[in-house]
């Protein structure tokens, strides 16, 4: 069989990493700074996340989550409080020392040093640990819930966009409750909110489930997750959901006055995501010709490409656009000939190529974007009636296409030597092996085999055998897999 | 007369600063950060923010802008190749110079020197200037219409909550066009679209014109601005819109190729507001009793205050929440005795006090903050009828009572020792007096009498006369005033 000329290249088998750099740049979402590490967030790229950012804050206010804004700087003493956090990511961080430039001839140069240096944040956990310190005084001050989108700093010198900069954008949920049971069903509750949002709105199968002991969040009693398989084999990470029991609040202070007038520590939450799930969305979906965007979140959803700019055509297309209310049109007046290829790179999900011809026979030629190489002719009846369907058929397609290839991708195994076999295969795998809860055991596979536990899956049944490592029966399934 | 015994100490007259801070605190606006010269948006000013933000955003996006988000960090060679900017503001501003922390005992030290120092952005100018110079090339490319919102960093040594901080939030648009005259009407354009805002939104009547040459923005041609007057009778600047001609394209580059092939530099634009405008609304419209609010931009429109948490009470005021569609309506679950106060401390448009005595009688006891002391009855008919055109005349009696204010602490003068005599006067005045533009006389005016030119107001009618300071009659009125 030939291969089809493809619009990205390197393919996706040729070389993945390099492919997934291609789509972004030919769909215009983002590029790399001037900046080492960073990233510019195009318009195009911009109107994913803010569709992203819509649904989600939403549904977060939907359960009587609060936004608010807090200092981007942390004191550099209030890190030293914390030290397990620090452990975890604050090393690598922008660190303020001076507060002015002045001159120097043609040069400035920092001057004017702080007394103390500031932190820009990695994470909030802190700033807002310490306002719920002060706000929080009695049982009916309870549960707060405060989430804010914000950017966040975590120095990176291997960039890669959308997936790992040095400053990204990300909300992060915090919430605190009187109740144990409260707190925890907070923590599962946004996993689920999260869950649905992945499946639902980006088309992207996910397996939620615990982290294990050495994936867990510092200080977290339990930490939620939920892992999508990229077409590479390898597991993304989309977001997480802390259940931080009363860890949290001690470390901090976090105090209330109980119904009985004792003091109590909060039982705590947090949770969050950010522009990473634009890269998973595009490294799930895109295909050789490049972007391919779930209708539900796309900017556009359809596009009217004239192949003229004649005032009948662009008449007729503005007359259709007002009459399809709902949806969210895009009419290409660039008047550029190739301009399909254009939208077939930026992943609109329905693009209509109308001529003067097609005005004249009453019809539209669509092509859709998953299945591009295809045309399908719709009388104007059948466009409007089916316009919505065709939208949901494809949305559902991208979920039933990556859940088919992810599946194919899944290996159960219950011994050691299957599990070698499988760490080393070309095209990564999830691996799902029984395993009984050791952190050190997870560094040395880790290291061993380039594999880490992403999950211990939810909702599964499965038989339960002995941990393929150590034997013990004390073992619940685990999913092995090479990670983003 | 008596003075009335008020919610917030001290009063405007006794202390027109303190009284700003206590307002803020009561209505649980916002607060001072650990870290010094920066703020906490608390839930409530933050929900007042996303009220501005979704207005702005959604008539930036009606103007065809676009959104897109730049990297924070800016190098410092960046900012020496354009000095000018560096002279405005880039000075104070929060120098990065390490990427890690590192433990030195108990103590965490920068580490990792950075091999060039990174500013945190004061304004994103020169960023998305960088950009449009990428991403510039034709005609074909023009106008090109992009916003960010963003946090940005001024390092401020006496932070004022949303007046000064060292961290505030704001938008920042930067246009590009082929033509001088539509890069000019798009700042124009952008002064109209805020002046709106300000005028219809928030309630405050402004001033809009163009900015004296001491006070306009660094390499703008023009800068137009809308001036506001506070309670203290001082001004507040809203906001500006810049035409920079082609300063700012020459400065970085910014060419474009044009309908005969050649190269020509852009013409550009940019406007922005902030958080500031929280503060300018505050200190118009709030009296003793604390925070007022214009019912369009309001968190809560109507908040329903019941005697008591009787389900009897609760159902009935549930009943009619759902019924009142279109308005946002808060209802006051915690049991709270005098929660009246907290609601007029929080500037709630309308308060509804509602006990079983109310349900049986089918009346509605209202309260509208402006005019609090008053209470109005209401028959269920009537406030069904009425809510929305009381909620409006609230809006338009908030404008009413700032223009009248603001009238009355006008003066026109014509000669120098009326000047003088007004920039005296304890309460603060606008003071309108033709003047003749002379940068270096402007900053001796301001170091004598603590004035300086707000702006050259538009659509305003006056009798031109010389210059009260040099004599010469090429000259403009001004209007000038002690300003924020």
């Amino acid at each position: 069989m030939n291969k089809k000329r493809s619009a990205i290249s390197p393919i996706r088998e040729d070389n993945y990493p390099e492919w997934y750099q291609e789509v972004i740049k030919a769909a215009e979402l983002a590029e790399h700074a001037v900046v080492r590490g960073c990233m510019v967030i195009k318009p195009y790229g911009y109107a994913l996340w803010e569709n992203i950012v819509s649904y989600l804050d939403k549904s977060f206010k939907a359960r009587g989550v609060q936004n608010a804004y807090f200092p981007m700087f942390i004191p550099v003493s209030h890190l030293e409080r914390e030290a397990e956090h620090v452990e975890g990511f604050a090393t690598e961080t922008a660190v303020v020392t001076h507060r002015r430039l002045k001159k120097n001839g043609d040069r400035l140069e920092p001057s004017s040093p702080l007394e103390e240096a500031l932190v820009i944040r990695p994470t909030s956990e802190m700033v807002i640990g310490d306002c719920f310190k002060k706000w929080i005084e009695s049982y009916r001050d309870l549960p707060l819930k405060i989430n804010q989108w914000a950017n966040v700093v975590r120095m990176e010198m291997r960039p890669r966009l959308f997936l790992r900069t040095s400053e990204f954008l990300w909300q992060e949920g915090h919430t605190a409750h009187s109740s144990k049971e409260e707190a925890q069903a907070e923590a599962k509750e946004m996993l689920d909110l999260y869950a649905k949002f992945m499946e639902k709105e980006l088309a992207i199968p996910i397996f939620r489930g615990e982290k294990s002991e050495a994936e867990r969040f510092p200080g977290a009693v339990t930490t939620y997750t939920f892992e999508a398989m990229m077409q590479d084999g390898k597991a993304l990470q989309g977001g997480t959901s802390h259940f931080m029991g009363t860890n949290f609040a001690r470390a901090i202070g976090i105090e209330y006055t109980n119904g009985a007038g004792a003091k109590t520590f909060a039982e705590t939450t947090s949770w969050g995501v950010s522009t990473r799930l634009i890269g998973a969305m595009i490294m799930v979906h895109s295909d050789d010709d490049g972007l391919i965007l779930p209708p539900r979140v796309a900017p556009y959803q359809i596009v009217f490409n004239p192949f003229s700019l004649d005032e009948a055509v662009l008449n007729y297309i503005e007359e259709w656009k007002s009459r399809l209310k709902g949806f969210r049109i895009h009419v290409d007046k660039s008047g550029m000939c190739g301009s399909k290829w254009k939208w077939i790179k930026k992943g609109v999900p329905i693009r209509v190529d109308i001529g003067m011809r097609d005005i004249e026979s009453g019809k539209f030629n669509i092509s859709i974007r998953s299945k591009h190489h295809e045309k399908y002719t719709f009388t104007q009846d059948e466009f409007v009636d089916q316009l919505g369907a065709l939208l949901e058929k494809e949305q559902q397609d991208l979920y039933d296409r990556a859940l088919a290839y992810r599946e194919d991708k899944m290996v159960h195994v219950d011994n050691l030597d299957a599990f070698k076999k499988a760490c080393k295969e070309k095209e990564h795998r999830f691996i799902f092996a029984p395993f009984a809860a050791n952190k050190g055991l997870e560094s040395e596979i880790k290291e061993k085999y380039g594999v880490t536990i992403r999950c211990y899956p939810e909702e599964m049944d499965f038989e339960t055998k002995p941990c393929i490592f150590s034997g013990s029966n004390d073992s619940r399934i685990a999913i092995f897999a090479h990670s983003y």
